[in-house]
């Protein structure tokens, strides 16, 4: 007879009672699954007298979090309370310094202090398990880690927040401006009053920085992320987009280039047909490519109580069944220094949004500058307009460098006849 | 300093040598990331001297794979011959008494032994491990198993067969015949000359029966499987498919239902925006549907070397790794005894073509028939033809109990206004 899990959750938000929820309402299933019951031995909170759906009258109580991490009767501590620093940081340490393994969901954290806190499970003997940081109830985290194993990972891609992606489609299926949607989701609840972790690519970048530690082995490093968020895409770009075959969405990317690994997160025109062209309003998805299995993709609820409640359970089910791995697929001292590429290295192809006055001589300009740069042009879309007053023209391109765009950017948007700063859309292909 | 794990491989086809590329080719990544040499010390196969990519002249021989079992050299048994019998069932009996861990590709011998093995493996201590037995490169197995393991599963839809989709995506494409693409499919390879192991959704059924095991806990029941293949799907099916913004899929649908586990095989409408409407050629992808998660999408390359042999080794390295898990997610002893649902008592919306003679009162015999068993019509196409020539009439309904639509079928069947053998497919909702 094996003695059951004790586990401690600090943090009842969303997630928090969604963790509750399945390990009060699943004790026999995960019993049975595992081989060991699992309990619920403490509990912290901001509030304790709460309505809550799960009862937790019977449930030992902690007003410092952190004191869980050095209860004698808790074996897993289960970090739902967020943020990279802080209590959240201090209970995660000392969780792991006292040998007691650690499931959590905050990816700030893991993407900012993974690796120390991996060095200090490693030393301790103790697990730190975060399926949940990333994609909610997606398992993509094992999936990199044990079902893709066999791999040398070329490049992963996703959609990663589901906030941007519900502001992106809604943008498109209501023909609204970012600013109302954003204000429509700020009401539903989809979108935090202060937006910018959100719409910014923050929270997405934390994500990429973990995925690309486990697809290439390296420590993560949200530092060398090119991060540029969806404030700027109008509807106007989602028609042009349509138009020439694609839907615009917030993209995390990271591959391995020759100027080494290549992290960036920025809005991205995708073909419409493609895999992550449809994915619909708070759902993630994440194409994973490599070299044997080729392309896999996995889409689902990125967030909400229940998917990553269901991905916090089945970490902790991982630690009852007394998994062990390496968080992140190498021993700390193994990981591979690899080198970071920056995006004047970038070769790809790229949609331009000029508002040009019609005046004659315009295009020749701006066609002088793409054959300056030795850019070349795949499409040119201009509508029809009253003669004399600003018009939208669009281009895009065949494969370039970065460097030499952004050059020809910069020039476009010094002409006199060009009223607006252009707005540059990077085109992926998948 | 841990001892090499050591491989045997049984079987050099595609996943063999596939196998063989990447146990070779990335001998220093796998050690990296299950800090354990994994090496090749027996292999066996129809035909030793033969052209093939990964040289294989050091290492040691056997004529008979059988022997690979009780070889004092192995640790790993990877079953790569195929067949529900004989010596690839002989292979892996032996090398489970052995307390060799074995890891399979074979669909068929886990459906129809997988519980008797399973508890061999549990006797013997050894991992039984088959991941690439279903859908290829998709790490589904794992997923239900493991990253899904939190949530009790509704249903879980899949396109299995690579070889049928193949076939029905071709067929709408290039507006072709099943006999003309199937006769196609086999001069490219991707069908067998004798094709009714796909086509007929034999195949399907095998995988479908394991997903059932693994998302229910109950042992593989092939037995209780309905199964019917693609051959009677038209292109005509397809158009009136696509005029109902459907597309034809050939599905292996798991669920939980009132009167038991229902699993079935067979041709179905999806709709064509739906996650599995547009899954092209020969990728597979599954929908699994838990209580918490909700649904979860998997899509990718479902055969083929490259992608069966990446799960082949991901079970392999998880072998390296010392994990443990019962393959079924529970010991053989507490696998649920659950009930099946039979064909009788599906509730689905159904499409009917038939084919009538155009006479007065031909329609309101068919949808008196309709009327007298209940049945809702949902919608009706008939397009404009010639006076007095036979025409196409479609009907679609809402949902029905299948043994009501079957006898209006029977009942339509024997009008003498009806030229042909009516066809039925199911319309599924994702």
């Amino acid at each position: 007879m094996t003695t059951p899990l004790r586990v401690g959750i600090a943090g009842l938000g969303t997630v928090g009672g969604g963790t509750l929820k399945i390990l009060s309402e699943h004790t026999a299933m995960l019993k049975a699954r595992t081989g060991r019951e699992i309990v619920i031995t403490a509990l912290s909170a901001r509030t304790k007298n709460k309505t809550r759906s799960t009862d937790i009258s019977g449930l030992r109580w902690f007003d410092n979090p952190v004191a869980i991490a050095s209860d004698a009767q808790v074996d897993v501590v289960v970090e739902l309370i967020g943020g990279a620093e802080g209590v959240a940081r201090e209970l995660v340490e000392t969780a792991l310094k006292n040998g007691k393994s650690v499931v959590t969901a905050n990816k700030a954290l893991i993407a900012h202090h993974g690796i120390a806190l991996a060095a200090m499970a490693e030393q301790s003997g103790a697990l730190l398990a975060f399926e949940a940081a990333v994609a909610g109830g997606i398992p993509i985290i094992k999936a990199l880690r044990d079902g893709l194993a066999a791999n040398n990972f070329k490049r992963v891609v996703g959609i990663l927040n589901g906030t941007c992606n519900y502001i992106l489609t809604s943008m498109w299926e209501s023909k609204r401006s970012f600013d109302d949607v954003l204000k429509e989701a700020q009401e539903k609840g989809y979108a935090e009053a202060e937006p910018s972790f959100d719409v910014d690519g923050i929270d997405t970048a934390h994500k990429l920085a973990i995925l690309t530690s486990l697809a290439f082995g390296c420590a993560p490093s949200i530092g060398d992320v090119y991060i540029e968020g969806i404030r700027r895409v109008t509807l106007r770009d989602m028609e042009f987009a349509a138009e020439l075959g694609y839907s615009i969405k917030l993209l995390g990317i990271t591959s391995q280039t020759p100027t080494g690994v290549e992290q960036r997160v920025h809005p991205c025109m995708v073909r419409m047909d493609s895999p992550l062209g449809t994915v619909p309003g708070v759902f993630n998805a994440i194409l994973a490519e490599g070299d044997s299995v080729g392309t896999v993709l996995f889409e689902g609820r990125g967030a909400g109580a229940g998917p990553t409640a269901s991905s916090v359970v089945a970490d902790i089910m991982d630690i009852a069944r007394g998994v062990a791995y390496k968080p992140f697929t190498l021993p700390v001292s193994q990981l591979n220094p690899l080198p970071f590429s920056t995006m004047e290295h970038l070769k790809s192809s790229y949609y331009l949004r000029l508002r040009v006055i019609d005046k004659p001589g315009v295009l020749s300009e701006v066609t002088g500058i793409f054959k300056q740069e030795q850019i070349s042009l795949r499409s040119f879309l201009q509508h029809s307009h009253k003669p004399g007053e600003p018009v939208n023209v669009v281009v895009t391109t065949h494969d370039t460098q970065e460097s030499s765009m952004l050059r020809a950017v910069d020039a476009i948007a010094k002409l006199a006849t060009v009223s607006e700063t252009p707005y540059m859309i990077r085109i992926e292909t998948l």
